[in-house]
């Protein structure tokens, strides 16, 4: 409680208006309606509740209540747990009747507060719902309930000789639901595409509980408006989301890195056009990392440093990967790049590391990854996942920094530090300011400052983590007045008693 | 006139409700609103109309009435063709204030007549709006106008070294606008993916005459629902696109293809697993073609016919095309894969013919391309161009056959072949029945036979040409009644007068 009460007061705008347009509408959980939800669900332990007929202790039911960054806190009273899309059904039509507010839940991993109730909603887990519906190793279509963890998908695959289409840090928790619902981006996306083209078809229980069955397992389908793309990073505002089919690739039979030095910013792009053209369909990954983030993942002993010499005169970064599938062809084509850019007669890079084995490959990549756990290791952080055009990027981590220098708040009693790093081959640029502690101040400087200055270059506000109750209150920086309105009226037909994840999304 | 009337009487059930229901809600053009549109278009030959005050010739808007197909025909007096999206907007916002329907129209190649009117709407053709916005050869995005023409875009790609994501036999007519309406599938599909994947952003014009403005450059944007996906594949019947922002991939550097004759139809999916392992990332197209449309094409000329001793035994055939970053690897991958095939135990093949220069590269490709002409050099054909799963392709075309024959139709004088070809990469069947007329009972024993023969496999009665006019009656087959009642909500909020592209998709 104490906690959100402090969040609350530096962020009011995200959590007052919810609340307040809430409060009149939406109903508290009684014990009667645990008594119904008990009868609906099929297992005893599918009812988590602190109210008298459960009596669940309520540090149970932390967990479902505080998100994965323990910064917000809900005050729901009733979990559940359904094991079939009938029973979500049940439930939802319950709860739609006795206007109920419903969070829908995955691996509760999300970045934006969107998987915790903003009062006391009802968590709806998916986490009972793990059955592999379907798999064909010769399409690579694979169905299954929304409640399979990413990697005990990826496992189940892969005897198959197939990967799934995304990947990501939180994989060992997040589900497919919960992937689809914020539209997750991640490491894969630059090879794979987004999940707007690899998920086939969705099953939704949607508000009034009704099913919508749209679980095609077809490739191409022009049969009228492609209604399930609504769900996917709708973040549970319009339905739940119970089974999915999805188009997995096949495995890529050798994978490869390189981490290469650049003197300018300036060269990075040039450096992408190069790399594209002579890796063409090989190219898997392309990450740039600024020297500051470098420089704080090498300190806090993130992956592997280059030596002095290879870092001298660096200005930032690039990690490229290959997936292909022939090792001598892939690293042929990898070996010629390289020497091509050394032997250039104005080189683009300084110098280049190349993994030699397995091992090597993984601690370049935790170079790169590694800079997230930096972050949190030296302090605080304001981050932002923005989407700006690539020859931007250097200007906004300047710009921010700028910004911060000119509030006098650029010195090591409050901002450390202010980075950037992200997937060049996607356009979407991290942004963390480091601070020593959070701060009102800091907060005005950055606000809306950075979303102004994402704005200014048509940007997104919010590229790969979605909106939640986080952002709710810059949408309009990435969407215009008609966008918006449009957004509102489709949620007003989908769930006229606005009982879906309330005070998501939209505001 | 006698055409569209000989057609209704065959397929009433297409014609005669969105026409009685049209008839009582929408109004005709006046002369009156051609004065005002003239006043809206900037320039005298933007509008065309046989009305007094403009007295086009009537010949003049066959063209725009009449489709592709020659087998629909409206009875337009009045076509426009704006040059700007503000003249799109003035144009549809007067013809929703006075009922006016408005068909949009891009390059008229759709093959399920959405693209001409039913009665007397305005034909607001696209074909004036040919600029391209921007091209960013760093990212491959580029913005255009929805007029422009596919083939036109390939070219303007070309020398920044990137292609289209989408490549189709109209290529040279057909508009930008009008493949992301009909949701184009094409011949990349399995390369490059589909639509809702590569277009990044839509500008497009309400019913109500408003802009939805989010033609975004960004691959990543999650800010709230992702509202442009609904107008991709919606055939006209929401609003009109005026601009588009996809992504354009890196033109492939070789391109290499090969044909396979397989001794039995089962082959065909141990052969694509095969294929697919060790072809991966260069695989760009895995055609199917049974043995009775190779000897249509073959007698049709198209193409490069194949040795007798290629052929024997031959019960269907496979083109397999790679296209990748650097020939010499992907020659040897393909003939260590030819190798392979050739030399198991058991072959999945009998023969393997591969393509030795850019020549018979063309022709290989004719042979597969070609069949769609000789098609319609040997008679009238009933075509479908269904999604089914993969293995039950040969049962499809069996079935059919088995239908035909036992109607005492399968004989030189009604039904004269009963051929499958099409994407096995992407489930795409096109089953055609070639007869030597249209007749009432072929068309009785064909319909709802196929349609029911799809629904039980789950599959999609139009894989990639749409519902258009022609399909109305059959969408049932492939969604259930809460989609098809969901769509119809849709369609209500955004077009509550029901102005934009009247008796299309639905009915
Ligand atoms: C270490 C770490 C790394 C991450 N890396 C990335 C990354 O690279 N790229 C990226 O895009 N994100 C990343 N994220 C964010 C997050 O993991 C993803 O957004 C993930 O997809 C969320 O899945 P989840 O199952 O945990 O969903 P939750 O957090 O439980 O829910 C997220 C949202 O989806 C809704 N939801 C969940 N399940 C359903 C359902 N079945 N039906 C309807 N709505 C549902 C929730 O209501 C909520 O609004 C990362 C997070 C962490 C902690
Ligand atoms: C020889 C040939 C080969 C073909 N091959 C393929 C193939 O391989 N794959 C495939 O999928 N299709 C194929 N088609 C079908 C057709 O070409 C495609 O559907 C194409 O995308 C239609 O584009 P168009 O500009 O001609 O649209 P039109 O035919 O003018 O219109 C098609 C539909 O889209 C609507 N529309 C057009 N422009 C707009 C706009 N700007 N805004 C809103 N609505 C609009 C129309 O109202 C209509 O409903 C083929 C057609 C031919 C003739």
């Amino acid at each position: 409680m104490s906690r959100l009460w402090h969040w609350s007061r530096r962020c009011s705008r995200i959590f007052t208006r919810p609340n307040s347009s809430l409060a009149s509408q939406l109903n508290s959980v009684t014990d009667a309606d645990v008594l119904h939800f008990s009868k609906i669900l099929s297992s005893p332990s599918s009812v988590l509740s602190i109210l008298p007929s459960i009596s669940t202790s309520p540090e149970e039911l932390d967990i479902y209540n505080n998100d994965w960054m323990g910064k917000y806190f809900g005050k729901s009273t009733t979990v559940l747990k359904p094991k079939t899309t009938e029973e979500v059904s049940q439930i939802v039509k319950w709860c739609n009747d006795k206007r109920i507010g419903i969070v829908p839940q995955g691996g509760n991993t999300g970045l934006v507060g969107g998987s915790v109730p903003l009062r006391d909603e009802v968590i709806l887990s998916l986490s009972n719902m793990t059955q592999v519906r379907s798999f064909d190793p010769i399409s690579g279509i694979l169905v299954t309930d929304a409640g399979c963890i990413l990697q005990s998908l990826t496992d189940y695959v892969a005897p198959h000789n197939h990967i799934m289409p995304l990947d990501l840090g939180a994989k060992g928790s997040c589900q497919i639901g919960g992937n689809v619902s914020t539209n997750a981006g991640g490491l894969r996306l630059l090879r794979y595409g987004s999940l707007h083209g690899s998920v086939l078809g969705l099953e939704v229980v949607l508000p009034d509980g009704s099913i919508l069955d749209q679980l095609t397992t077809l490739r191409k389908d022009n049969t009228g408006y492609d209604l399930k793309q609504l769900f996917i990073g709708a973040e549970g505002t319009l339905g739940i989301i119970t089974g999915v089919s999805i188009l997995t690739p096949p495995a890529p039979q050798a994978s490869n890195n390189v981490i290469l030095a650049l003197p300018r910013f300036e060269n990075v792009l040039p450096l992408y056009k190069t790399v594209k053209r002579q890796l063409s369909e090989i190219l898997s990954a392309f990450e740039f990392i600024d020297r500051t983030a470098y420089d704080l993942a090498v300190k806090h002993g993130q992956g592997r440093a280059l030596s002095e010499e290879e870092v001298e005169g660096a200005e930032c970064f690039v990690l490229v990967e290959t997936s292909g599938g022939r090792r001598e062809h892939d690293e042929e084509k990898l070996n010629d790049l390289l020497e091509s850019l050394l032997e250039a007669e104005e080189p683009l890079i300084n110098t280049g590391v190349l993994a030699q084995n397995p091992a090597q490959f993984s601690s370049l990549w935790a170079l790169r990854e590694g800079v997230t756990e930096a972050v949190s290791k030296e302090g605080k952080a304001y981050k932002y996942d923005i989407s700006v055009p690539l020859s931007t990027f250097k200007e906004c981590v300047d710009l921010t920094r700028e910004r911060l220098r000119s509030k006098g708040l650029l010195n090591g009693d409050q901002v450390k530090a202010v980075i950037g790093y992200g997937h060049v081959g996607d356009g979407n640029l991290h942004l963390n300011v480091i601070a020593k502690a959070y701060t009102p101040e800091i907060q005005d400087a950055l606000e809306p400052f950075v979303f102004e200055l994402v704005a200014s270059h048509r940007g997104s506000v919010s590229a790969e983590h979605g909106i939640g109750a986080m952002k709710t209150h810059a949408l309009h920086y990435s969407k215009d007045e008609t966008s918006i309105a449009w957004m509102k009226k489709i949620k007003a037909i989908f769930d006229p008693n606005g009982i879906m994840n309330p005070g998501k999304v939209l505001e």
